[in-house]
């Protein structure tokens, strides 16, 4: 039985309210007691207002400033304290909490996860952003501060139940796998004129839009092989990706007397949230099951790296190291969204990120002194400016 | 770097073998260091003198007392003590060492992997009659001597990589991987009529004649589930068997909250042998390496209980108890001899398992008093004598 008292940042998204949920479902079975401090969710007032009913947190948090009376009449008479955005949701997370899980997408994630690493809680961290932009940074800080750092997704998740945390050096490899996208075995050509539709149609998982364009392109993976190699302590040239479309083995890490380590179940992210929620114990939830009867086959093969150069361009990144991974993601993010917009082909997202890449590198862009967070922002800021430069030097070639 | 002082029981032999060539690669690679305490061969005199001249024992044994002369004149001048004989095997396993290798196969290894269980020392253990006859006994006499008890063949090894040893409550489940044998594809009509020849011949490992009959009727599952059931603590009813013609991923354990945790690699023993020589440490030697995409896929499919009853048959044995999986084991051992003698045909091995169970239960055969191996072993003669005359009835009704 695990007890916690918990806070949930980005608690109306879909991983944080998974991870209400389970908190609930854990409560039902007897593996779990959960108090909690704090919640923070977007500009859904009435579900923010409905868990804050459920679980009588000290203090509720919108996003949105222009919702605070919104929120504040939903909650008027239940003692909760309410406030509405960025410094408050940034304050929420350093709250005294057992536990924190950091599930807001996007810079206002890195600031609040940022600010959650230096309370000592564990850390369940879904917000990309801040491992991929300063990764070294925020690991050093929540082990400063007596931490822990849980990933939550589902790759880093399988690793981090098989990897030996306390004995690095027991590992060789770790292999990530990848569902390998819609365009899996679509050929080059066809892809040159993908439309954002076909994009986003994902085969086993559902998500938002940018992130299933990111997994058309792979930049998702390239951008898991970044968040792992921070993780794990591992260099580029130790981190395999193995397209697997089926999505059952979660990832794996092979140890150097050559046992390999996996973690496996339906693709369901609500089994990484859980493993996170109980570490080091596990809660009792009426997960879906690995049936492999049922499933009767799994399939591999290697990844395409002229079709997906993504993942070259990620490994690139990691190896130029400092400010790299960060100009990485932002050149990714801003050529993604132009694509969704139907400003930039599809095979050009790479090709923006490439060239962001090189031009950073050209500039010497690295992280400024100061805040590493602060730093971090400022890089991304200025490598986004880079990006939609490129952009609109193709469309003016065009 | 694992530094131990190890006793092999079994050199001789293809696990033993096997340690030997493990300890002295993890040597090269700097992983390990080792000196040997005792080794015990069998009637290969010159193997065993080989292994002693680069190891220095302070002891040798060899099985056969016939053979005691040739092994002191191998050994003349190395000051390594020589001993012949059973009883000196079993004083060899007593000897002060941090490990032992228990990997000599049948009634002669269960006595010498229960002297050794007394010692204190981490117990790797490849015998598997020492587990199914008496492996509660086993399990408690290793735990109050302060050692620890490590399968070594690759089911039980996958297991125990990923079992959370201190916290047994969180798994489900867990699930054997089973080649399915050279018969998983024959109809029963055609498996009436197997051959030993055809027996045989499996499709992802070596190993000897009885064994391979095992395979090809699923004792072997049979007798691992027992296995399994004895070392994890799970019942019957939590362990499943999953036909995996590719033996790729050798077991997994499903916990509470869906997560599966899985041990993949070639079929090669040496891997479970060396996770067992250094466990909880790794030595690094150069192992075969998974490499999904040049597998390509794996596939799955549920056991054929119609044509594989022994697996039912361990499922009763583990649910009755007592000295019923002791029974299962004798009988099916009887009966596999049998087989490949000509006298008994493939479908006839778990009939005579059945009606020796049947039997044993209806005769009320039980543990006696006394030292839980010399029970086992009494329950061991008394069943295969069943088995024997059960077997004569069948020819005599013929």
């Amino acid at each position: 039985m695990i007890r916690r008292r918990v806070t949930v940042l980005g608690s109306t998204g879909s991983v944080g309210s998974s991870t209400l949920d389970l908190m609930e479902q854990a409560e039902a079975t007897g593996t779990g007691a959960f108090e909690v401090e704090a919640l923070t969710g977007g500009a859904n007032i009435g579900r923010l207002a409905e868990q804050a009913q459920r679980w009588k947190p000290r203090l509720a948090v919108t996003a949105d400033p222009a919702r605070l009376n919104d929120l504040r009449d939903a909650l008027a008479g239940t003692g909760i304290e309410v406030a509405a955005g960025e410094a408050a949701i940034v304050e929420a997370a350093t709250r005294p909490s057992d536990w924190i899980m950091a599930s807001i997408v996007g810079a206002a994630g890195l600031k609040s996860a940022w600010a959650a690493a230096d309370t000592g809680a564990i850390l369940a961290l879904a917000n990309k952003e801040s491992l991929v932009c300063c990764g070294p940074a925020l690991i050093e800080r929540v082990g400063r501060a007596g931490g822990k750092l849980i990933p939550v997704d589902s790759e880093h998740s399988a690793i981090f139940q098989v990897f030996p945390a306390d004995a690095p050096e027991r590992v060789s490899k770790l292999v990530l796998t990848a569902s390998g996208g819609p365009f899996r075995q679509v050929s080059r050509e066809r892809m040159a004129s993908a439309t954002p539709e076909q994009a986003v149609a994902h085969p086993n998982w559902s998500m938002g839009a940018k992130i299933s364009v990111d997994s058309a392109t792979m930049a998702n993976k390239g951008l898991e092989m970044i968040e792992a190699a921070y993780l794990f302590g591992m260099t580029e040239d130790r981190i395999d990706v193995v397209v697997h479309p089926e999505s059952i083995i979660h990832s794996l890490v092979e140890y150097v007397d050559g046992s390999t380590l996996a973690q496996m179940g339906a693709p369901d992210m609500r089994t990484p949230i859980a493993c996170a929620l109980a570490w080091p114990e596990r809660i009792a939830w009426p997960a879906p099951r690995l049936d492999l009867p049922a499933l009767g086959r799994l399939t591999f093969e290697a990844p395409d790296v002229e079709r997906f150069p993504a993942l070259d361009l990620a490994r690139q990144a990691l190896k130029s190291g400092g400010a790299a991974p960060a100009v990485f993601n932002a050149a990714n993010e801003v050529a993604a969204f132009a694509f969704l917009d139907r400003k930039l082909a599809f095979l050009n997202i790479a090709a923006v990120v490439a060239e962001t890449l090189e031009r950073a590198t050209k500039a010497g862009m690295v992280f400024g002194s100061g805040d590493a967070c602060g730093a971090a922002l400022s890089v991304d800021a200025e490598a986004r400016q880079m990006a939609r430069s490129i952009i609109a030097g193709l469309a003016n070639a065009a």
